[in-house]
């Protein structure tokens, strides 16, 4: 058994995915959680999922020995602030946010008064679907969990969240909070930031066709159907890494697009054959 | 038997595509092929999907009362010019390029010396897969083909044209040339610009981690894949809409940009849903 009492707040995809995964894997002896909304707190005990739901995330964390903060993004800067004082000494506390900077730097903050076990965590496992009702065990099987470790991170922390991450079947790579803001501002936030962009641009056409003609496109643009509330949080949380890719993203379509205004038909070429190539080296 | 002889140049995944169907569903009592690959004539001729090939083109169409233009988008506009003159008066003579205003225009104009069943057309089956060995004889079922009149468009040839690729499974709208290249510019050609400027900035990045991480940016990225040849020829033909598309995307992206910028979150949120509403409109 790797921990007695596990404590997940904000039972949505994500948490409710780890305590399936946790309870499934016999890793917690007894899973116990926090939400603000009623109906995944009582699907989650009706399905055995959780031992124990609390409206109040303070009253859950007491006694556990693994606190896993699994709200939405805006929400987990005051949580911290608020459990920092009553989360038990020797307990893991981590996180599942996609923007580790911030709330990492809290956490340095918080622990010079008070030492705890924390470590940022971000598991790669998105889905298109969302919500408690779409959690699954499996969720993490295959995924990748970055670990970011903070200039006040205890030593052995980093150590029993790989543990936790792989025994619940994801890879696990540890960076510094501001490099995984850089990669994920690149890989994730930057492209979402694009596809609204896209969307707005064609949906600004006059065409009476459009529509029609339209199929591909929406697969193209599909992020942009996320909601605004969560990526308003993310754009954010990560503005500045996000300000630097876009000015970086800026340049190279400025680039490209300079070829097209000059008729440079061979440097387009020699330029989107270079960029097809380097990006088959990114696995 | 809607046709006594269907003369296709260029079977690639469209071309060979269509040869297929034509010979499976009955519509063409005999196939021919003109291609510049050895390969796949072979291929075709083998399998009884065509029956007689030429290197020559122009020996080809000698006969044919459908003549369809299946080669790569830069070999259209030439090739249209030296068959003007040998395609039979009374056969439909029709292409299959994504970019439709430079050889309609052509067209319009080689109609002045000799007028013929000519209408430009393009079947929006795009696939992963590319050249004949990909090709089905289902390609085009549930799928869009824009015909594309020109000036000298002679009456009949629309409703030839739209029999032809409805015969084979495709529903078909009618536009103008112009109209279509914005349209395409707009859901394919911009798309496309964006996902190589997004590959290649991402891959000027030093993160050591980028990798393991940059694994759903590859589906987002996955359009920048393509061929160079293939982007560079349809950028340069469509470059006039492509411009005008990235002009307004640009402006979509400093508006979205500026509220990041100017940290107005309320504003961004707004914007973000009214973009996902509007995206939900385009069907």
């Amino acid at each position: 058994m790797m921990f007695e009492r596990a404590a997940i707040i904000g039972l949505g995809l994500i948490g409710g995915s780890i305590a399936r995964a946790l309870k499934g894997r016999g890793l917690a002896r007894e899973v116990v959680g926090a939400g603000n909304s009623l109906a995944p707190l009582e699907g989650a005990r009706r399905e055995g999922v959780i031992d124990r739901v609390e409206n109040d995330p303070a009253a859950v964390v007491k006694g556990a020995d693994l606190v896993i903060l699994a709200t939405p993004l805006a929400r987990l800067g005051p949580l911290l602030e608020a459990l920092w004082p009553v989360v038990d000494g020797e307990a893991l506390l981590t996180d599942v946010g996609s923007v580790k900077g911030p709330l990492v730097r809290l956490a340095d903050r918080l622990a010079l008064s008070r030492p705890l076990g924390f470590i940022g965590g971000h598991p790669m496992a998105g889905s298109e679907k969302r919500g408690f009702f779409a959690s699954r065990a499996d969720l993490f099987e295959g995924t990748l969990t970055i670990l970011t470790p903070g200039a006040a991170t205890i030593p052995g922390t980093v150590k029993r969240a790989r543990a936790l991450w792989e025994g619940i079947g994801s890879r696990v790579v540890e960076c510094s909070p501001e490099e995984h803001d850089r990669i994920v501002a690149a890989v994730s936030h930057l492209p979402h930031l694009v596809a609204y962009a896209l969307a707005a641009a064609v949906a600004s056409l006059d065409e009476a066709l459009l529509g029609y003609a339209a199929g591909g496109f929406k697969d193209t643009t599909r992020i942009a159907a996320s909601p605004a509330a969560l990526w308003r949080e993310i754009f954010e949380l990560n503005r500045g890494p996000l300000i630097e890719m876009v000015a970086r993203y800026r340049a190279e379509l400025d680039r490209l697009e300079g070829y097209i205004a000059t008729r440079d038909w061979d440097g387009l070429e020699q330029a989107l054959e270079a960029i097809r190539r380097q990006r088959e080296h990114l696995r």
